[in-house]
């Protein structure tokens, strides 16, 4: 089961590149296997053109190495930290993609300006509060897990499955890693296109609520329709 | 014959991810059998690395399906409403083309600022009204269908082939699927560049309409002499 | 000779998509025989994908075809102009090139900001006046041929050897249909420079005279010092 | 040895345009040999295509050819004064990256503004003043390492890895030529970004100096625990 999930995270991680999401190594994906309480991470630094499933790391739910023969990615403390706070998060993703990077750069939450959002995310992206000196200067890593945990509070983990850190960049996640890759890849298209949209037209308005309803529910709803019957 | 339409169609979609129009399953494209009043459609969240002719879905103009194993697009009965209304439209598509949906999620227009525009569409590429919480919560697929007629009421389709709908994105059409593709990369083109231009400069003025009318004409009046005799 | 020619013109025709600079057939190269006076140019509206050297139209400086199945380039008549003005122009290309035409949109003459620009253009790019209704609805592009030779009056045309059409898009031209590719090339890059330069610093000065003097010389002035002796 | 160099200098600049640094010939990279006091540098306006290692020319501090039948880069004096002045200096790359070089149109120094340029930038990437006329005319290459050298002055040049002169583009350097071009890369990138987040937010701030020193001497400190042990 573990060997299925380090092809299953390796996968995830070599669609980075393929996406345009990462340069080098600035990338990294993981899964959980919520039965045994393990989780699967890229290991730190390794380059994409190199790397092989067997490369995966296996660390418990503390971040102690189980398996692999390298170090795990330095954002591993993040990625348990919303493990163990958020059940429904099965695959998280960080990634510093040029666009959502940006909004995470200007402090901004990327507005809902349109169904192409709205198609994955049922609200704004938001963009945490920024780290203290003590949280950077202390447990790093954690301290900002908690950070973006606390800025999801009050909204339903997989329907706001992304969020960009203050001057850091975005983290997304899904059921599954491939479905957090998969939400990676929609932040930063429509991070691009909220930047084009405001630069045409700062007055604009966001999406209207009930359309913004509409297309989320019509994906991911109970009664979606869109795609083929599961 | 509708096996040829179906090989159509399904090289219409199938250049949608070739010319960057589509991420994921984004987009679809139809074409209409006039004589036999059917339309093949792609089939709804299905992607295009595995996507076959044999996929493409078969409907009647009421959106029942005649022919495939999957369900058709989500957006199919917007593709009906659009062929219902305008006899001369023989394909659509539909996607969420970066630059144009931004101009959709500002608002406004594409307005038409140089040939390269007045090459393929007589005027401003327009940006439909909103729909509204009735028609959203009703029938939405079909009347965003509706709202795009109506805005373009009083133009020949084919000298407006495309439209913008407000906080959604582009639709654009043609004589054929493969000309609805053609236009949709033109929409694209077009929007990234007046994008660029108002921002270089925002008093530029619109295209003269002399020049405008000279060079649709050039290609597509009767007396074109662009590209080889036909 | 003209088949030499033809191949050099096809080469040239061919690295328009392969450098970005091309959607679909929106461009075009030609080449002048000066002893022979004639012209070899792309046809109008064929495909990049099934064109072969053969294809490539022979034309005198009337503009009539002597060889050739197709007929040529519907902007024939503005490269003849250009090349019957200025003897110094062995290679002439048009292209719809994103940012520079979308300074053609803006109005705007794209200004020489820094070295990159200065390495092969000795002053601004000049954006032409717009043609008057009477030049758009007579001869048009022999009209666009001496709009442009007019807004060169008084340059040398290989120190400037590029321009862009009012509401149109760029013409670049060199001593070879080669060397014209690369100077449409080079204006793309720089109009993309200069749009984004100027979107961050509104106020910012244009190149020091001595600083663009040094460049194009260093390069293609009588002791140009540049790549490797001739 | 020097071969060995040859090869790793050559590889380097092979990396240019498979990163999108590069436009034609506009880069070149060199590596020094400390022991021997030779730098082997890129042949001045030689195709990617078609170059090889042996292509490649090695010169003394002065900057004489002891190897290589092409001439050296003309940039060879600004790599050779840098080498001259910064003894931890191994690598050093040139390029008229279109971001870079758009923030030295400007005449803006590249600021600090989040964990991706930390993460290999201690400091805002600074632009240099402007050449005088005296020193454009005088020994014009040689004068521009002077000046990125002054700029430098009071920084660690690895902990500062790369700058942008002055209406011209960028220099980056490392321990290495392939860690020269790796930093290169990433002011391209965060050139890219900050103009982006200067777009969305005009009024942003920059890193909090706590983030920047955080996630510099994670990668680079005498502490760091990002990458593998080594």
């Amino acid at each position: 089961m573990t060997d299925a999930l380090k092809e299953e995270v390796y996968a995830a991680n070599m669609a980075l590149p393929r996406h345009g999401l990462v340069t080098f190594t600035w990338g990294n994906v993981s899964a959980i296997d919520r039965d045994r309480q393990r989780v699967v991470i890229k290991p730190s630094g390794i380059s994409y053109d190199t790397m092989t499933p067997e490369d995966m790391v296996v660390v418990d739910m503390q971040g102690n190495v189980l398996e692999g023969k390298y170090r795990p990615s330095s954002d591993t403390p993040t990625h348990l930290a919303l493990y163990r706070r958020f059940a429904q998060i099965g695959g998280i993703v960080h990634t510093h993609s040029t666009h959502a990077t940006a909004w995470a750069q200007a402090g901004l939450s990327i507005p809902a300006l349109g169904t192409t959002h709205a198609d994955y995310f049922a609200s704004d992206i938001p963009c945490t509060r920024a780290l203290t000196e003590e949280e950077v200067n202390g447990d790093y890593e954690l301290n900002t897990g908690l950070v973006i945990a606390d800025a999801l509070a009050n909204s339903q983990p997989l329907h706001t499955p992304g969020i960009i850190v203050y001057q850091h960049g975005p983290f997304a996640w899904g059921k599954t890693a491939d479905e957090a890759v998969h939400n990676a890849v929609v932040m930063e298209e429509v991070a691009k296109m909220a930047w084009i949209a405001h630069g045409l037209n700062p007055h604009l308005t966001p999406i209207d609520s009930y359309l913004m309803e509409k297309h989320f529910s019509r994906k991911h709803g109970p009664h979606a329709y869109y795609g083929q019957a599961k």
